[in-house]
């Protein structure tokens, strides 16, 4: 009677959900002080005032039917051409208003993406760690997703496995990165290694294969540590970028897609992104929201609170005995379990009211996800039972 | 390369974007007031006070994150109960949140419904008149659109038609009261008859046939024409509502699915669409506009401009000669062509600078689509416009 497949899709619980759930349930029985819950990756640094100010500038001084009316499904081209002027000063770039196409935030960039590109069997290859997203959102366009087994000791990519796994069907290779959940940021050498392959296998099967860089993580990048601006390195590449997580915007869906002038038939390729996004009923990103990222293009984000919350919860676990690689970026930290079963040692976590997310979720085994986008005082008061929970074990 | 019809889908201009761009080509040339564009239906009432009022308020007074970030998927439970509690006083229904499923307006609610119903071979039956988009939605769900000629005398249904294109992969028929681009509301006979033949087909078939009832036209309806509550007469009825006309905030994106309790196998229904909300990338409706709209559910429309244009472009067309169906509701009016070919007669109409849209567009050739939510001056003077185009073909 309904799509059996959309069914499940809506109804299985993520374990995401299933933990925040569960300690919803906990923090009526024992107090919201004494759950620790790091399983959302719900930004906690409050919407910047300049946001807001934006906001209620426009809604008072403009008129209605300039704030409120369809833009063109690109989006607003004022507003275009402000980011990609921010983006050129920042990074070097030549870009202009038809570079950009305004979505619905980044999952709806990068499923546009997907859905542009995928011919039947067409392969779409992402690298583990994951957002789990990906699987759905590319069996979605009917697109299978070849994932490429990690490389833990510092989260950078296994280049054998890599190259092993693409084929004549490849059409895009994902990135992400800073990474959810690794909190790991791909360096200069990474992005250039990753480019020569590219390369070289799409003069050996005579195609492009595309570069889709998934980075509503950019801007949350610690000190040492930069972020390549991958279309400076590679031409296939399309960006999907969103102000989720850059200015705590996650529920008002805004982001975007960069399609350079160097993507091989760049008309194609964003002719077919209008279309996608056409049929996937973005009709345009929410109007209010592409003026305010308009006049906010310039505007920094504020890490502070992930910088400090990171280097304590790694100092204090690492402390504890576990094994986890430094932060980067994001606001993930992405430690070994300390048993091979994920599952088992979460649910173990779990009787101090730890709640963590096993590794399994991102493609994983092994490891758990602590999301730090949390209070400092949680992360402080969490540690002496992260130690109990590690002492166990010894 | 690319998908081959998402570029189709994304870069064959439609005929109204078509004559839209001529208009402003042409009014670079003559003067904007000497263009009538009748071809966008873009609302022209402002937005009201008091939806800017209730934007400041929220985004002044409330906490940050309560107003921006991400609502579980089917959007704010006090919202969805908000909603419920003023359908239910207006409609006598006994809705609760659980029967509200907010979306990104109404392309986002009726193809979440076409994709989370759609099985291969599925067909959707849609009335000519309709509105264009219907067909890609339906067809990139991998679902059949079947089309029922029109009833030109009165724009209600042609049911022995309708009747003969029911068959045993009918999964859903769309209507569409008021109606773009007809103007026509359905009457309660329509409806009666509507839902009797369904449910003697759900019984020949043995499975459900469910109504979707595209609405994003509900509150414009004029004098002596009331818009009949679906649900109250069809148990499978799944209702799409849209704030895009209603309250003019088409850039926003923001509606509803409403899925009774009557509809056969409710949970199956509202967890399929979860699951094609979710991989149509719709990861909630905008956070900010489910708020508003919250607060102003029970604030009426302004509708006088659209009935005052409506009777004055009425009068003045069939005073000059054309064979019109009085309106009724929306802000389109649909006459008949003065010869047999309606690109033709488009054609003629544009040497006055009145831009009109073609009604095969609709699935409906030998008539013309007149939008009127435009200023009354624009349709006071294009009235001398028609009558000589009238007079050409005497």
């Amino acid at each position: 009677m309904v799509n059996q497949k959309m069914y499940e899709l809506g109804t299985k619980k993520s374990t995401i959900r299933t933990i925040f759930e569960f300690g919803r349930r906990r923090a009526a029985e024992v107090g919201e002080e004494n759950v620790f819950d790091f399983s959302l990756g719900n930004p906690n640094v409050p919407t910047p005032e300049f946001i807001k100010e934006a906001a209620v500038d426009i809604l008072t001084s403009m008129e209605p039917a300039a704030v409120h009316g369809y833009t063109i499904a690109p989006g607003n081209p004022q507003v275009r051409e402000a980011l990609a002027a921010s983006v050129n000063r920042r990074f070097g770039t030549n870009f202009s208003a038809g570079n950009f196409f305004l979505t619905s935030g980044a999952a709806a960039a990068i499923t546009i993406c997907f859905k542009a590109l995928a011919q039947p069997e067409d392969e779409f290859i992402a690298f583990a760690p994951f957002f789990p997203e990906y699987r759905a959102f590319v069996e979605s366009v009917g697109g299978r997703l070849v994932v490429v087994p990690p490389q833990p000791e510092d989260w950078q990519i296994d280049f054998s496995s890599f190259e092993q796994r693409i084929t004549n069907h490849t059409k895009a290779v994902i990135v992400n990165s800073p990474n959810n959940p690794s909190g790991a940021v791909y360096s200069e050498a990474t992005i250039r290694r990753l480019a020569e392959i590219l390369k070289a296998k799409e003069a050996e099967y005579h195609h492009p294969i595309f570069l889709i860089s998934d980075e509503p993580y950019r801007e949350i990048a610690f000190d040492g540590y930069t972020v390549p601006y991958i279309p400076n390195y590679y031409d296939n590449t399309l960006v999907c970028y969103s102000y989720s997580k850059s200015f705590s915007l996650p529920g008002e869906r805004i982001g975007y897609i960069v399609v350079p002038n160097e993507v091989a038939d760049f008309g194609k390729v964003y002719g077919s992104i209008a279309g996608a996004g056409r049929v996937l009923t973005h009709v345009n990103a929410p109007s209010l929201w592409q003026l305010v990222i308009g006049r906010c293009a310039d505007r920094p984000s504020d890490i502070r609170t992930y910088v400090k919350n990171g280097r304590l919860l790694y100092q204090g676990l690492t402390d504890a005995g576990f094994e986890c690689v430094k932060p980067q970026g994001a606001f993930y930290l992405f430690p070994k379990c300390l048993e091979e079963d994920d599952y088992a040692f979460c649910e173990r976590a779990k009787q101090y009211d730890l709640l963590l997310v096993p590794g399994t979720d991102f493609g994983c085994p092994g490891y758990f996800r602590a999301a730090y986008c949390i209070r400092t005082e949680t992360i402080e008061r969490s540690l002496p039972l992260f130690r109990k929970l590690a002492a166990e074990y010894q």
